[in-house]
């Protein structure tokens, strides 16, 4: 038999081996290259594939059984039947025995013409695909979805895969229950039945209706910028705007905060622009690096107005004015703000001029504003909203811009007709009625205060977000897990890579349809699972010198918050009683936990 | 008046300048830099912003009304007030004058705090956009968006922003009217009035349901996989599994074809790994780019089924040996096929092997069909299928590792309810019926025989979309808009970059709802037009020694065109007339253009 030949076969195939940096020592240990390899034991020893064998003979018995390189190397066995037998010995072990006869590494097999073949193996794709898997198991970070279906008619409750099997979602992000909402059912089914399931073609090729303008008109004058575009969602937008635009400005650099979600991480990189990563809300950080260049340099500073996993708020006028100071866009993430902040849902942009907002018509600019200031909003129609769509809002020649460069935009099919329509209105709907706001932010006030009272560590933050804090993930999925078995109740676990090691979380979002009972339900569920798992709560997080802001002193934990100095929340009291006072004079009632009145009323 | 000081902040802040080279050259010229730049009348000569003006007080003059650099210079002008007369005398030529106060750029103006002033200007942002936009406009591929509004009770007619307007749609990629299919539409209501307009989160937080469990199960059953994933889009779905799938195989070299769609080549691109550009079809090309590296190194070949603009077909069976010879990945790009190709609506790589499709049980392998050569598929549910949103198809562990690590899955919503109940509708719907694509193909044939006769030149071709070549982008332009307003009938034209320059067309899609009346009138409107404009007619192209395969010998068009040689029609006549009598035994009657049958049965 070759045993050089196949060695060599191996080395130049085998992915384990690449790995484990074989391919790369044989070159440095010897003259002889794959001669050297064979002989050096020491270099066998790390080969990842056969921990247990170390020799020459044993690593072609089990490399024989490769899916990889096993039919080369067991051509070559032909002619030596006695290595044959060893390889059988080896074969119960291997890990990828059987798993791979569908991939293209098969070729080299006999199922091949012989004209096609090759003596080299093709690369084990299915080997790679199931490594990497396994990198995800090993880390905890492999994610397993709940089957759960929300129920229109009685969210939050919903059914998991069996349809009797009714669970309450404390997670989701449909946060005031638009989904449901008859204004945006009927709406939908209305255009459906008038423009049909789908819109038929991208925008440019018969993809652009009526519906596309009212949206992307309802949108800007939502903002009170000069136009709109819609994306498939809000990842496609803030991807595609970020790379089309930080591509077309010469030498631009970008500015992001460390906390910025995935799809602003890939637009950057897509944009291949210098960045500079600041940490969260880190208003000095942020002016070092923006002052490191001329001010005509074009700087784009990238950031979110609340954070989704730790609710947090980005410092938007501070923002602003360092980027007037210095020369650069902004470009603001409301996501997880639009419906909810603003006395119109505009966002937290629009919630620094409250009642400047409220009273200036819909659609106009004000100007001094907050909201005047940012040049780039970009928005979901997803969350609070209740549908599915992302856009974002600016001038008139920034947007037609990226409308007319952008390929995530241009070469897509449009929404379809029923998505437009849904999304005017919910828009229009929550531009008016803050009922939903209103029951939103007192549920989320009463929910952080029952749970500081019962111990439970919440991250600290002024917006509805109510992030539980873990610190664990094998432990946040065992809590989660423990909540929708033994309460029914379902609140996913957070785990890296979309929170950092070590802050793994339950993230808890109430929501209008959230009453009393379900709340109390939820407390007492928390307490239960928080004692069998003997996970930290507050004082725990508080003595260790705590975490995320949990246990931490005011002081630094206000910088992180990033709201207004002495507020604990966006939603002010009186804010909160004006939303209030104008759903009683509208409606006639406003259900509300009565508890919690007298609580902001006092303020 | 500091002029050596102005000209230093105009040189390092004036994009423009900076795109004619100026500050380049200006050290080149002379020892001195910026002095060198201000005396030398050759060099200012190259200015794009003032071409009219050569000398040193005119460029000064010029830019003191500049949006960048005007701020700073006017307040040098101060001490110098002879030179403000100059510049106001400049101002009303300027082409930016009075558009960009609303950018960050006017922060070195009034309004804005001493304390936050910068002698320097910002950048002009607006002034960017506008030049991108006007450089769209100059080549004539800036697009205006047509307002078409398909009406489900009379598709393929629809009404312009008058709703009273109607025209008939002739290029919607809603192939086969399936986003009016009743079947379709029943399910999407049913599923919004049960399961809400959103999913309200990503699928791993709070947005997995049982239809999205169940739309996957489907379409890997459909494409005959182990497993399948969906996304906002086709356009994300390619993207995201290219660039994630590449980027994870070690030193992964990419094979592309050259009229591959924008969402692949994006994919391509950001999965950073080496890439080959093959010629449309050219398997010799291929070949000889797959044979430069070992066959153990990782490898993609990507390509489409049915091309979009060209209607020509990927040679798959081809391909795939090649990609077993040389150990290569296939990923294959159905979405233009899917619902339309197949004895189920498989695609094109079911066609192959359509007697054998039809026999094997849905959801099971044919081992040693096309289809079960292909190790990827990707797809779309927003065209034959009626609706919005893409999908990959392949092994489990390829299909879970993209689960597991593509951004663009993870953090996005996904799919509304509604649209997953309606896509498994539809696609079962589609796995029974013949009736759709019996019409559509019968449709696409009279039509294109009708052109013929009428000498309307059409990209030769073997699918359901009939290219019709023009040339040229205004006249592709001028041509649409005069079906539109002069025959109401709307065929939008395909202009760079969708198309190279010089191949622009009219891209018609014949259906299911196109009747004998509707075809006669298109043709004559398309012979109208091409007389009052002078188009050339395919005996012009054939003397011209053609283009895109129109006029050019049949040896050269058939590698082009990629299908079976000797076969004109990827639906041969005996599978329609196969389509044609399931569907007469199912349901009683086949409409049909009558002229048609003898053609087809006579063969």
């Amino acid at each position: 038999m070759d045993a050089i030949k196949s060695l060599s076969l191996l080395t130049r195939a085998c992915p384990y081996l690449a790995r484990t940096g074989l391919a790369a020592l044989h070159g440095a240990a010897g003259g002889s290259g794959v001669r050297g390899l064979s002989t050096s034991a020491v270099e066998l020893a790390r080969c990842s594939v056969c921990p247990g064998h170390t020799g020459q003979s044993a690593l072609l018995a089990k490399a024989s059984e490769c899916p990889v390189v096993g039919p080369s190397i067991r051509a070559n066995e032909a002619a030596a039947p006695k290595q044959a037998a060893a390889s059988k010995q080896a074969a119960a072990s291997c890990p990828y025995a059987g798993k791979c006869g569908d991939t293209p590494g098969r070729a080299g097999s006999a199922e091949l013409p012989a004209s096609l073949g090759s003596q080299e193996a093709a690369f084990d794709y299915e080997g790679l695909y199931q490594a990497k898997l396994a990198k995800k198991h090993a880390d905890k970070s492999y994610r397993y979805f709940n089957n759960i279906n929300r129920l229109a008619s009685k969210y939050p409750q919903a059914h998991t895969a069996n349809p009797s099997n009714m669970v309450t979602v404390w997670c989701s992000n449909d946060y005031l229950g638009q989904s449901r909402n008859p204004v945006v059912v009927d709406a939908m089914t209305a255009a459906l039945n008038t423009y049909g399931a789908g819109a038929g073609g991208t925008r440019n090729i018969a993809g652009n209706s009526g519906l596309h303008v009212r949206l992307e008109a309802e949108l800007a004058g939502l903002h009170r910028k000069e136009a709109a575009l819609v994306f498939s969602s809000c990842f496609v937008a803030n991807d595609a705007t970020l790379s089309t635009l930080c591509s077309a400005l010469p030498d631009c650099v970008i500015f992001s905060d460390q906390m910025n979600h995935a799809s602003m991480i890939q637009g950057i990189r897509h944009s291949k622009a210098r960045k500079h990563v600041f940490e969260h809300n880190n208003l000095a950080q942020l002016e070092q690096q923006l002052a490191q260049y001329p001010r005509a340099t074009p700087k784009l500073i990238a950031f979110e107005s609340v954070y989704s996993m730790s609710g947090t708020v980005g410092r938007v006028p501070e923002i602003c004015a360092l980027a007037r100071k210095y020369g650069a866009l902004t470009f603001l993430d409301e996501v997880h703000a639009v419906g909810m902040y603003g006395p119109r849902g505009a966002g937290v942009a629009e919630h620094y001029d409250y009642d400047a907002s409220l009273r200036a018509p819909a659609g106009q600019r004000v100007p001094g504003s907050v909201l005047d200031q940012v040049d780039i909003i970009t928005g979901t129609l997803g969350k609070a909203f209740g549908i599915v769509g992302g856009y974002i809002a600016g001038s008139s020649a920034l947007v037609d811009m990226i409308r007319s460069y952008a390929p995530g935009f241009i070469f897509t099919t449009s929404l379809p007709p029923p998505i437009s329509a849904g999304a005017v209105a919910s828009i229009q709907y929550l531009a008016d009625s803050q009922r939903e706001r209103f029951l939103q932010q007192t549920h989320v006030r009463q929910l952080k205060a029952d749970l500081a009272r019962a111990g439970i560590p919440v991250v600290p933050n002024p917006s509805h977000i109510v992030p539980v804090l873990v610190g664990d993930a094998a432990r946040a999925k065992r809590a989660s897990d423990m909540l929708l078995a033994e309460h029914s109740i379902y609140v996913q676990s957070i785990n890296h890579p979309t929170v950092p090691v070590g802050e793994e979380r339950l993230r808890i979002t109430p929501g209008p349809g959230h009453d009393a009972a379900m709340r109390a339900r939820l407390v007492a569920a928390l307490d239960a699972v928080w004692s069998a798992l003997g996970l930290r709560r507050s004082a725990d997080w508080e003595r260790e010198g705590g975490r995320c802001g949990v246990g931490e002193s005011r002081t630094n934990s206000e910088l992180h918050v990033g709201w207004k100095r002495g507020v604990d929340f966006v939603w002010e009291d009186h804010q909160l009683k004006q939303a209030h006072d104008y759903e009683l004079a509208r409606t006639g009632a406003v259900p509300v936990a009565p508890a919690l009145l007298p609580m902001i009323w006092a303020a």
